[in-house]
């Protein structure tokens, strides 16, 4: 018996009795190419045996491979090479404990009342701003659909619809152009909610321009224009966006976009510190664009903040109070009721009363939620299949604003016909329809999809909750239901400013309200049937269906409804339509940050590799610069490299036997780093470099460093030395060679790593592990099996 | 220019350009010392100087001494040795790589099912726990209240009111009696509400017996037998205690009370998985309290959990759904409206209905909320002069009961005197009053104080929310207050099982009326001048500046009041709160664990410590252990040490020059792991171990294991030897002597370590930090100086 453990074990194990643990699954051939279902991406994927045939029984390696040489579009298992990740640990150098030396305690005290400070004008701004997209939508769209209105009850007495019809589409058409070319020539990164954006960059990615303000102002106008518009988008992805923007903006006291530095909060730009205000930004955007500051935070925390810690949970909940506070200041002022801060119009989705839900309906809400996940599923589907194809061909941005456009038409056509197709007529007066217009109806009735087209989304998701019993007949509901589905999934991922919240919340509303018409056609006298109380079952089923969210979106719900006692079955609901979900497919948010090739780590190290050693995740062979370093191999290195990070080492020791090639670390340097420095010329041999070196040495040209090519260096100074140690980070996180990838993991995650330097027995660096190389394993599912892959890194995505 | 920057960093860098760090500021004389705010604690503060002036002047840095040999009990800045922390690293040791082997994906599923399936118990068990201590408390007190309602008014008239005053001291004295002495005799750990215990283990720190059956049970009754006792106090931190016993219990398929292991859930038999559980169980033990299911998940959040990542706070959200749902279902059956989940008598204190509030309100409640703070500055610090009291001269047992009894007999005596001297009368019939008790009022009225009184005080607090105005007149209002503010204040801390929130939510709703009634008769023409929701404002602010929670606070009193309209006020009241008490002192809970001398972890690493080294707080020199190490010496070192983890090593190399005294590190193992080892007999010698090896093999004794005396290794056993490599975690995070502390403590926050390995820059081991030697680094604040101080680790606390 002893045997068998030393077998397995002897592998590991030398002669002189070190651990030496083989570089086990790379370079392994294929055992067997299993039959792949990704065979329409172009990749080949390699089933990766271990060296133990046990290990191969049990679970599933498998290494994707491209069979071309270039990576085509569209591939959910390839990262991109090109996304560089931020730097949440505090460097130690020499200018940080200067820092700390001579300003002590009474300087952290400013900094944090700064801070709580940043927090409230973040909270302000976004409420402003959200207040400037919600009222401007109001009125645009008020004037819009009572010109249409009256349009309509005008011609079709004449017989001339299409007059109407044209005045629609040009009513959609132009604002959706405008919002389109703006998000399409002037700043891309525009588009869509943004929710998959902030995503990523509060897990620790910079997605470059991400929190530009000419990101936010293209996207607070392009919301205006796309919901005006009359597209199948809300405004609510895009106002987390814009708080996140105001949060990087305001704690950065500078603007790239105008060129202008105010000189203030200069402690506050790093990396670490950035973060931190932007997932204070998201939040207080989620509690300007709902109402709902609890959810803001947990959404903040879902979402988003991998490194969380209670004194930023403070801070961040302080912003949404702020947030929501100064929102309901300023709209109850608009709504006419200046200072009244519970008027009920201030709720999002419109005040409920509290409901009645019996035990027994509980089954039915789970059904309802698994609904939801199935139909968030096959919308994820198809939206995912739409991104593809427009990623593959709609790619001039002259197209891009054509498809928006032709987006914009269809979706006037969609009502027109809907509303011309089916005659749904009801009483007028009993309702609160803004515009009843009467179309074909008899005088005194009203048309209810023409009510419910010529109002903004959010206004139909108001109707859908709040209407009386009995306003919409089953057929124009389901009528309604499809033509809204695939609308909504065609507009998602345009080239305009529009999230998916209000579409998606309206789509499951309707089929909510229509299966309550079918419970009240089965169960005739049951009391308990409240057609809103089931639209808002349907709306958060389809929301936790295509999103997956579901404690922030419970939370959020219960804020912007106003309604505690249905927490319960919202929860039951959101958690059903999740898992029933997550049995296909990913969330959309999650799919699109897959598409972009983001190297997003997830919450856990992928399972079932704890036999995988630094040593195999590493890249290898390292760049490394010695403590003391020469001008002129500094720039030949930057020019000649890509790397962000380079650990500083003794020169290599040489010992009577052998020449280590590897030396021992003494710390760690960024690109940015050498860069300032030899922008700044701090040489060892030039004696006035020291009036430059102060705590914001580095902080003056954050973000946006120049390039090395930028930087002139004469011939004559390339024999000059740097004296890296003043500068350098004296004390990386280092890992053995041997320690398990989960381990790697967890220190990355635990503390937002950017480089990690890989040592070997005596600490010398023998490799670095940086976040592309960890997200590359992930866990894979399919056809029941399971198991890890290893996603390859493409430059060309 | 030159000069300065060598000067300031030469003392780092000796001749070969290494970078040498003094251990610049133990050992370094006192300079000055400085007037002792602490003096009555028999600790010596000494001012601690760096080298360097410039920190001397802006930063402050003491240490805390002893003046006598012993610690005396009642110091805050003292930390006791005798707390282990919990394990929440993963041991990548030759078993688990071979369990994951042999195992694969499918069992990590199962387990992945598992563990959900345990959740979901832990819930329903919770509730049904807190549903019988619900009304096990309700039904005791309606008799014992009826009783006394209907003996004051029989012998009001007899003008002998001393025999319902002594069946009152009666009622309180027997089950206070009973409850004090389970606690002082069974359980001494079931005492208080136990949420500073339940905080302390989920920070990582293992408090022995908290998570017992025996315990359980002992909270249970006790709590029943105090509230019932009539002392002020409430259920809702046992039963949050409890959710975490349960939690514990369930998870690990075993009791050690009973000696019973079911067998199941092995595999979650790991401190690790045990604490994510308990994490579980105490947010469904806030559910259950409150009916509050996210401010469960929230309060979770905010008092304990450290190592927080998106799926645990999903089961922990689960957890707390299916507790709420559990004690609804059950509570609505015995309010005798089964299965109306939405029955309005289901929110502890009672449903509001949507308040509106005016803008010129918000000063006000931020006065509330100053006041609040004060107040619960003023509790806290009572509080603590009376628990360092009884901490030294409280110790006898009986003499614990004693008290407790003394307590009751005091608050029926506060209570007869406050209805006897006050005579508050109002018509009978208008309010809600289970037992409108007479006294002497006219016939058709009652006495509104006896109203109050006879009843539990989380009635009282909901009669403060919703009696109708003029309820109350101030002065009795006034009394109450004073009365209870002490009486609630003397109750916290003694040998019986209750908690504060209700007696503070009661003081604070009784001071929050009394401003309604001032704002009233100063503004006379206020129409919003609601009582319920002053009182609701009052009972917030009290609980805030005892406490100091604030997101989980908020939520949990929106949650039980079933009023969401009122989050903007309840935060700003809560956080305005915290800010003033904080300016005063900690938290109730932080006060009572630092009197404990608990090792708690802040979120934070101290502030300005950058310039302090890990060779500095590590405990050297450190006792190592060979990777083949002879057994007797393995027996012989756990005998003479207490250490409970040991770095595994090469043996020392010789050089040509010195030979260096420490080995380089190979792994750490942990004594209860070389306890098993010995127990079980894996020595290289014997051939027959192997049968006992498995993935197992630690987690059968977890989490009890033998001392070193109880294992019995013969003589001739002693020269025979262990691999341990198969045994300890092969690649334990390490950190070099140059790390600087916050560094440490984010590594130690960050991942939940216990022990951390310090090596030189040749990976050999020179020292061991633990979270004991992290702790003693801490803020300090007095009389506008900041600084860090640096605690004493005794025994004899």
């Amino acid at each position: 018996m002893e045997e068998s453990i030393n077998s397995a074990y002897s592998q590991e194990i030398n002669e002189n009795g070190e651990i030496i643990r083989p570089r086990r699954f790379r370079n392994v051939p294929s055992e067997s190419n299993m039959d792949d279902p990704f065979h329409d991406r172009d990749a080949i994927i390699t089933q990766i045996g271990s060296s133990d045939d046990l290990n191969l029984l049990q679970s599933v390696r498998r290494r994707v491979e491209m069979k071309k040489d270039k990576v085509q579009v569209g591939s959910l298992n390839v990262l991109s090479a090109k996304f560089e990740s931020l730097d949440y640990e505090n460097c130690e150098n020499y200018l940080l404990l200067d820092e700390e030396r001579k300003k002590g305690f009474k300087f952290l005290v400013r900094k944090n009342i700064a801070r709580w400070f940043v927090f409230l004008l973040i909270g302000m701004c976004t409420a402003l701003v959200a207040c400037i997209i919600n009222i401007s939508i109001e009125e645009l769209s008020e004037i819009k659909y009572a010109k249409l209105s009256s349009y309509v009850d005008e011609y079709v007495t004449q017989g001339s619809l299409y007059i109407p019809y044209f005045y629609w589409v040009l009513f959609n058409v132009v604002p959706v152009g405008i919002g389109s070319f703006l998000v399409a020539y002037l700043e891309p990164i525009a588009a869509g909610s943004g929710i998959p954006q902030v995503k990523c960059y509060l897990n620790g990615i910079n997605i470059p321009r991400v929190v530009r303000i000419k990101t936010l102002f293209v996207k607070s106008v392009g919301v205006i224009c796309s919901v005006v518009g009359g597209l199948a988008g809300g405004k609510e992805g895009p106002m987390i966006h814009s708080g996140a923007v105001i949060a990087a903006g305001i704690s950065q006291g500078k603007s790239t976009t105008f060129g202008k530095d105010f000189g203030v909060f200069k402690y506050f730009r790093e990396d670490h510190e950035k973060r931190d205000f932007v997932s204070g930004g998201a939040a207080a955007g989620v509690a300007a664009a709902f109402g709902a500051p609890v959810g803001g935070v947990l959404f903040s925390l879902e979402e988003g903040t991998s490194f969380w810690n209670q004194s930023l949970t403070w801070k961040t909940f302080f912003a949404s109070i702020v947030s929501t506070f100064t929102l309901n200041l300023v709209l109850s002022a608009y709504h006419g009721a200046p200072g009244n801060l519970t008027y009920p119009g201030l709720f999002n989705l419109g005040e409920f009363e509290s409901f009645t839900y019996k035990i027994y309906e509980i089954p039915l809400f789970i059904i309802m939620g698994a609904i939801g996940g199935l139909l968030g599923a096959f919308w994820n589907h198809i939206n995912y299949k739409i991104t593809v194809f427009r990623m593959r061909y709609v790619r001039p941005r002259w197209l891009k604003v054509i498809e928006a456009c032709l987006v914009a038409a269809v979706s006037a056509t969609a009502g027109f016909l809907l509303m011309y197709l089916i005659n749904d007529c009801r009483p007028r007066g009993q309702d609160p329809t803004k515009f009843p217009t009467q179309l074909y109806c008899t005088d005194g009735q009203y048309n209810v999809l023409a009510s419910i087209w010529f109002q903004t989304p959010e206004a139909s998701v108001r109707s859908f909750f709040h209407d009386p019993p009995n306003t919409h007949n089953p057929g124009s509901l389901a009528a309604f239901v499809a033509v809204y589905f695939f609308l909504a999934c065609w507009t998602f991922g345009l080239a305009s400013s529009n999230g998916l919240f209000i579409p998606t919340l309206l789509t499951g509303a309707a089929w909510g309200r229509l299966i309550s018409i079918g419970v009240f056609y089965i169960f005739p006298d049951a009391d308990i049937v409240h057609p809103g109380k089931y639209a808002l079952v349907g709306a958060a089923a389809q929301l936790g269906g295509v999103v997956r969210m579901t404690i922030s979106l419970t939370v959020i719900l219960m804020e912007c409804t106003g309604n505690i006692t249905f927490a319960l079955p919202l929860i039951i609901v959101v958690i059903t339509a999740k898992w029933t979900g997550d049995f296909f497919n990913e969330g959309i948010y999650d799919t699109l940050i897959q598409l972009a090739g983001v190297p997003l780590l997830p919450w856990e190290p992928p399972p079932v590799v704890n036999n995988m050693y630094a040593s195999e995740v590493m890249s290898h062979p390292v760049v490394t610069l010695k403590c003391v370093e020469n001008v002129g191999h500094i720039v030949e290195l930057l020019k000649l490299t890509t790397y962000n990070g380079f650990p500083v080492v003794d020169p290599p020791l040489t010992d009577q036997n052998e020449v280590t090639t590897y030396g021992r670390i003494r710390g760690l340097i960024l690109r940015s780093q050498l860069i300032v420095i030899l922008q700044k010329k701090i040489f060892n041999e030039t004696h006035d470099y020291w009036d430059d070196i102060g705590p914001s040495l580095f902080r003056d040209q954050y973000p946006r460093y120049p390039t090395i090519n930028e930087i002139s260096i004469e011939d004559s100074e390339k024999p000059y030395s740097i004296d890296l140690r003043p500068f350098m980070n004296p004390s990386p996180y280092t890992v053995l060679h041997s320690t398990s990838l989960p381990r790697v993991f967890r220190l990355f995650r635990g503390l937002g790593l950017r480089h990690l330097p890989i040592v070997n027995d005596t600490n010398e660096v023998i490799g670095m592990v940086t976040r592309k190389d960890l997200a590359r394993y992930r866990v894979w599912k399919h056809q029941g099996q399971m198991g890890v892959e290893e996603l390859l890194i493409s430059k060309d995505l």
